[in-house]
């Protein structure tokens, strides 16, 4: 572990870290925000924060202005890269395959399988390393935006018990059913697409051991509300599963950051009301 | 007038106008942040922003979080560009000179002359423009960073009547004896120092016929504190004048935009006491 950059920020500090990941073989960064507390030892809840195509961890520790609401509420907010990266992993041309594409999955096909495990590295090796170098206690949340609102949720359901609080932005709902998804679950899990269940949110919601309470904040006005998003069948997917779900659709806003930082203190209001923050 | 951003944000709308500078002689782009007062076309105050070196209008934009209390307060944002651009406008292969390190003077000296008369740009021509296309009052004031930082206490200094109020974070003060100022004015403004004093707040505030109170946060852990932003010079500046200066100096911070989102919230309550807004 290496730390490669250090900012004080509202009280606490914004740092980025490099490391080598076991599971997914190669270096990778991570943002983690420390507030006052943290800094002074005292151990404190964990938001992981999971972004959205073609980010890195930069873009969420430059432009959602997290930082001010998690020293407001004492939390520790962690932010991954979106895939494996390096000369040596697998790589495509799209924006939306491979190197800033990992859609959070474990891939089982060619040439993906042997770097591209971002679920086991999201919700199990960057956790246990967060709670082991960091003043962490062991109270998760989940948030991510896009592609990374389908990680988050996806993570959620698939781990009955980790997480206290999960919540979206313009989240990926149904990746078996839009352009996106059918594209990656096909690339990193083959055609087979009975697979693709394990990895889609509203298949888990049908059958999910833990009704864990969704939070979706989704624009009106975003430019793949139509096409990869469709909020319409998360909601009837939780509807016919008396899955719990807050779904707010803000008239006006679109895919960008500038809708995240509008709407993200609500989010950590409700995130650190469960992790007692 | 060419809109080529529009983001909803806090409420608002987060714009990037893009217009031919006659003034500058080239196309350029400004970032304004309309609050929903001013969408529904009510005259609001404005705060002009004026970034640092290698800045274009999308930095403040995209990472300050101004928008929050810009909506909050109900004041219109304008962050122009840092310099003219484009192929026909002469450049430097150094970040800070050319292109993006304008340091905001009306330059006199070839090859700069012909299109580096940023301080017309922001003093005069932009609040026109700014105050004929959108529901603007004439109560302004000018804020920035660094680079900026200087160009707003040296705007306000030679304009006086023309702003409510003035700040700065990490300002540059006394740009005739640090290295970013000598190298700046004497391209700009040739190698007779006498030129250079019209440029230097520290030099102004000896002379201003008003005294606009100065307010100027920075950060003790700046890695350009000691040569290049010397707030020491400010200080003694503002004392031998009797200028008004809070000087603030924080523990810890940095010269990251990290810094100046953590405090940006309080410069918007400053101005916008001072604005009416």
């Amino acid at each position: 572990m290496e730390r490669v950059e250090q900012h004080a920020s509202f009280g606490g500090r914004q740092e980025v870290w490099k490391h080598t990941s076991a599971v997914l073989g190669c270096e990778m960064k991570f943002g983690v925000y420390l507030p006052e507390a943290a800094v002074r030892g005292e151990a404190c809840p964990v938001l992981y924060w999971l972004s959205g195509l073609t980010c890195t961890e930069q873009n969420f520790i430059t432009k959602a202005n997290a930082q001010e609401h998690a020293a407001r509420h004492g939390v520790i907010v962690v932010a991954p890269d979106t895939s494996p990266r390096g000369t040596g992993v697998a790589d495509d041309p799209g924006y939306d395959l491979g190197q800033g594409a990992s859609f959070y999955v474990n891939a089982t096909q060619p040439p993906w399988a042997s770097h591209y495990r971002m679920q086991d590295y999201v919700a199990v090796e960057l956790p246990a390393l967060v709670e082991r170098h960091f003043p962490a206690n062991q109270a998760r949340s989940i948030c991510g935006h896009s592609m990374g609102g389908h990680g988050a949720l996806v993570t959620a359901l698939r781990h009955p018990g980790r997480y206290r609080c999960v919540s979206a932005f313009s989240p990926v709902v149904a990746p078996s059913q839009v352009p996106w998804g059918q594209r990656a679950l096909g690339a990193y899990l083959g055609k087979e697409s009975a697979a693709w269940a394990e990895w889609d949110a509203v298949e888990l919601i049908k059958t999910a051991p833990e009704r864990l309470p969704l939070l979706v904040d989704q624009g009106e006005a975003d430019e793949f509300l139509a096409t990869q998003l469709r909020p319409d069948i998360l909601r009837a997917a939780c509807d016919a599963a008396r899955h719990p779900l807050t779904l707010r659709l803000r008239p006006g806003y679109d895919h960008s950051y500038y809708f995240i930082a509008s709407f993200i203190g609500e989010h950590f209001a409700h995130h650190a009301a469960a992790l007692g923050g």
